[in-house]
C-alpha cells in the first residue's frame, strides 16, 4: 500500500486559531483510493523548518501534500522552501501567469493582477495544477518516483484541487491496490464491553482486513478495511465477516455500512415515506442543521422552528402558559407540547423537540447548566428523555444532545 | 518562550474519520498562558511510532502533550509506548483504581469495573491527573525538566482535564512570559492590497510584537501578538500600533478585538438593545446556530425558523404564492418577503433571511447550485444580496452564507 505524508504550514494552526480540515479531508479522499497517511506534521511558516520536515516526509512516504504557506503575504515561504529543497530557482509560468490573469478577469480584479504576479512564479521544475478558486497555484515536484504536492491552505481552494485534480492524477499515475470499508454503528454499549464481546472474532480476522474503534458521541462506530488486488473478493470477505459480527452484537447494531447518523436517518425516511421536522431551543438550530446537511433533505424535512423565547413557544408552537407556570420551561411536559405544536405547524410524521441549558449561565428559571429534555413524536406516540451533561462547551452541547437524538429516532424507527 | 509540541496518536484521524480538533483547542489554551506550539505530530498507534515521535518532540520543545491511544481497546498502544520509552514499568496505582471505582458507582456501572481496571495501571514514575468525565487517567512523566503529558483522545474528556489541571499546574511550575494578543478584522480588501497598505507599519513593528494574516471567507483578521515580561507594557504596545494601523486601514475595520463574528454582533445587539429573528432555507439552521453558539445570545434572538418547504414559507411566513409563481422561490422577491414575515412572527428589530439551493442537485425550480439570495431587514429597511458558491461543498456552503451574512450585518450596523 502506498503511504502518503501530509505537512500542514501555518502558524494560524499552531497557534490554536484554526481548525485543520485541510488534512481530515485529504486523508479521507487518499483512503478512498488506497492510500494510507502514514503520518501529518503541522508546521510553522519558516523556511529551515518546512525544508527538515521535507526531508522527514520523504523518508516516511512515496507521497507527500503540503498545504498552505502559499499566500502573497509576508509569512508566506513555501515556495522559498520548496526551491530550496528541490535545488530549483523559481521562475515565471506564462500558462499560470495567463490563468491569473484570466481569474483576475472573471472576478472583475485585473486591476490587482501586478500585485499577485507573484502568484505564478513557480520551481522551473513543477509541474503546476492550476487553482480555479483562488490565485496560488498547486505545483508537483518529483523525485526518485516520489510526488510532493504544495497547495494553497485555504479548504474551499484545497478540495477541488484535490478532487478534481490531484485524485484523477495520482489514480493513473500508482498501480493502486483496492480498498474496501464497512462501517458497523453500535448503540447502548461502552467500547470495553464490546470489545470483550467481539474479540475472538477480531483476532480471527484475515490478514488484510483490519479493524478500528470510532467512539462519536454514544455510539461506537466499527470500522472494517480490507485492502487486496481484487476488489469483489474484498467486498465477499467484508460481507462475510460482517455476518459473523452481527450475531455477536446482537441488537446494538443500528447500521450497518453507513456512517453518519442524518445520513443513516435518510435512508430510513427515504425508504419509509416519513417526513420530520424540529422545534429546538437549548439545541439553537444544530437539529435542523445536521437533518439538512443531507443532501436531498428537503424531500423529507419541509422545515423546523428555534423558539429560543419562551412567549414564542407559546405564540408559535402553543405550548400551554400554564404548562410552563407548574413545570418550568425546561420540562418533560414542555418539550413533549413543543414537539405536538411542532408536528402540527409543520405537519410532518415525526417530530422532534428540545428544551434545556446549553449555558454558561443558568436558565431563566434557575434549572441546572447541562439538562435538556427531548421529545420524539412518532405519529401520536411520545417519547421524552432527559440528558444531563454539564462539562460539555456550548457547541459541543447541542452537538452531543442533536447526534444523541437523531440516534434514538434512528432506534426507535428499527424498531428496538 | 517555552515551546510545546502536540502528539495526536489515532488511526482514525490519518484515516480521515475524525477531524482532529483537540490540537486546536490545546494550542490556544497555551497561547493563552504564553506557550507557542511548534510542532504537531499525527500518528499511528503503533508502539515504535509513538516512541520516535516522543524522542523527536524532546528535541523540539520542553513541554510535550499527547492525546488518544488510551482507552481500553486493542488498538490503543500509547501507554506501553510510554513505559518503554522512560524506562519505567506499568503498574496498579490505587488511588486510580479508586477514582475509576467511584466514577462507575456514580455512572452506575459497577458491573463492568474489572473490564476497565486496567485503566488504573499507569507507568511507576507518572504523576496522574485523574479523570471525571472518562476512565482513561491524565498521566505526566518528567525527564531533564522537560515534561510529557499524556491524555486520552475524547475531546471533551480532554477540555477539562486541561482547562481545570493542567493548565493551573504549568502556569505555577514554569515561570512564563505574558502574552498579549490584538485582532482587528477586516473586510472588502483582498489579502494582497492589505498586505501592501500595512507593509511600512507591519516592518516597523518592535521585535517582541508579530502580525498574522488569518483569511475566514471575505474577512482577513490580522492578528498582533506581543510577549515580554510586562503585561502593561505589552499592552500599551500593542495598543500604540493598533492605533498606527487604524488610519492605514480606514473604514474596512469592522472590529478590534473580538474574534468570531457571532461575537462581533453580540456586542453590538446588546449594547444598542437590538433583537434579530432568522428565517433560513438553503442555510438549514446554520445561521440560527451561529448565533446562539454565543452564551446570553436567548437576550437578543427570540427565535428562528427553517421554511425548507415552499409551501410553509407561505403559510407559516407569509411569503405570496404570486411572488413565488413570478420570481420563483429563489429570488430576491421571495428572499424579503421572508425576512418580512419573520420580523413580524418573531417581533425583532432585525431580521435574516435566506433562499437558494445549497446542491448538490438543483433546487426545485432549476436555478443554478451554489446561488443564494439573503436579505437584511433592519426595521423597515431592507438590503437583499446575492452570492453564487458554486465550488463550496454543502456544509462549507451553509456556513460560507451564514457568516457573509452576518458580517454584512455588522457592517451595516456600523454605519459602512
Amino acid at each position: 500500500m502506498q503511504k502518503a505524508v501530509l505537512i500542514t504550514i501555518g502558524d494560524e494552526i499552531l497557534s490554536g486559531n484554526t481548525v485543520d480540515t485541510n488534512s481530515n479531508f485529504i486523508a479521507a479522499e487518499l483512503k478512498n483510493i488506497g492510500i494510507q497517511v502514514s503520518q501529518i506534521f503541522t508546521i510553522s511558516d519558516e523556511i529551515d523548518t518546512i525544508k527538515n520536515t521535507l526531508s522527514a516526509a520523504f523518508e516516511l512516504g512515496e507521497l507527500i501534500i503540503t498545504t498552505g504557506g502559499l499566500g502573497p503575504t509576508r509569512d508566506d515561504k513555501t515556495k522559498k522552501a520548496l526551491a530550496e529543497f528541490f535545488n530549483d530557482e523559481i521562475v515565471l509560468d506564462e500558462v499560470t501567469f495567463n490563468h491569473l490573469k484570466a481569474y483576475m478577469e472573471r472576478r472583475g480584479r485585473i486591476d490587482i493582477l501586478e500585485r499577485n504576479k507573484e502568484q505564478a512564479f513557480v520551481p522551473a521544475k513543477s509541474i503546476v495544477f492550476q487553482n480555479h478558486y483562488g490565485t496560488a497555484p498547486c505545483m508537483m515536484m518529483e523525485q526518485d518516483g516520489k510526488l510532493c504536492f504544495s497547495l494553497p491552505g485555504v479548504p474551499y481552494e484545497v478540495k477541488p484541487l484535490i478532487k478534481d485534480q490531484i485524485m484523477p492524477y495520482l489514480q493513473e499515475k500508482f498501480n493502486l491496490d483496492y480498498i474496501h470499508t464497512r462501517i458497523v454503528s453500535v448503540v447502548g454499549i461502552p467500547e470495553s464491553i464490546l470489545a470483550d464481546m467481539i474479540e475472538e472474532w477480531e483476532l480471527a480476522l484475515p490478514e488484510n482486513l483490519s479493524l478500528s474503534y470510532l467512539p462519536v458521541g454514544t455510539r461506537v462506530k466499527l470500522r472494517l478495511t480490507a485492502s487486496g488486488s481484487n476488489e469483489e473478493i474484498l467486498k465477499q470477505q467484508t460481507e462475510n465477516e460482517i455476518q459473523k459480527l452481527l450475531p455477536l452484537v446482537g441488537n446494538h447494531v443500528i447500521a450497518v455500512s453507513e456512517d453518519k447518523i442524518e445520513k443513516i436517518l435518510a435512508e430510513i425516511l427515504t425508504e419509509r415515506k416519513l417526513t420530520i421536522s424540529t422545534a429546538e431551543s437549548c439545541t439553537g438550530g444544530e437539529l435542523a442543521k445536521m437533518i439538512t446537511s443531507n443532501p436531498g433533505s428537503s424531500n423529507y424535512f419541509p422545515g423546523g422552528i428555534v423558539t429560543y423565547a419562551t412567549e414564542k413557544k407559546i405564540e408559535i408552537l402553543k405550548v400551554s402558559k400554564e404548562t410552563v407556570d407548574e413545570f418550568t420551561v425546561v420540562s418533560e411536559q414542555v418539550a413533549q407540547e413543543m414537539a405536538e405544536g411542532c408536528r402540527k405547524l409543520f405537519n410532518t410524521d415525526i417530530a422532534l423537540s428540545t428544551t434545556g441549558v446549553a449555558g454558561p449561565g443558568k436558565g431563566e428559571d434557575g434549572k441546572e447548566i447541562g439538562t435538556v429534555y427531548y421529545t420524539i413524536q412518532f405519529h401520536d406516540q411520545q417519547v421524552t428523555s432527559r440528558l444531563y451533561m454539564p462539562h460539555l462547551e456550548r457547541l459541543d452541547f447541542m452537538n452531543f444532545v442533536s447526534q444523541k437524538i437523531l440516534q434514538d429516532l434512528v432506534g426507535l424507527l428499527i424498531g428496538h
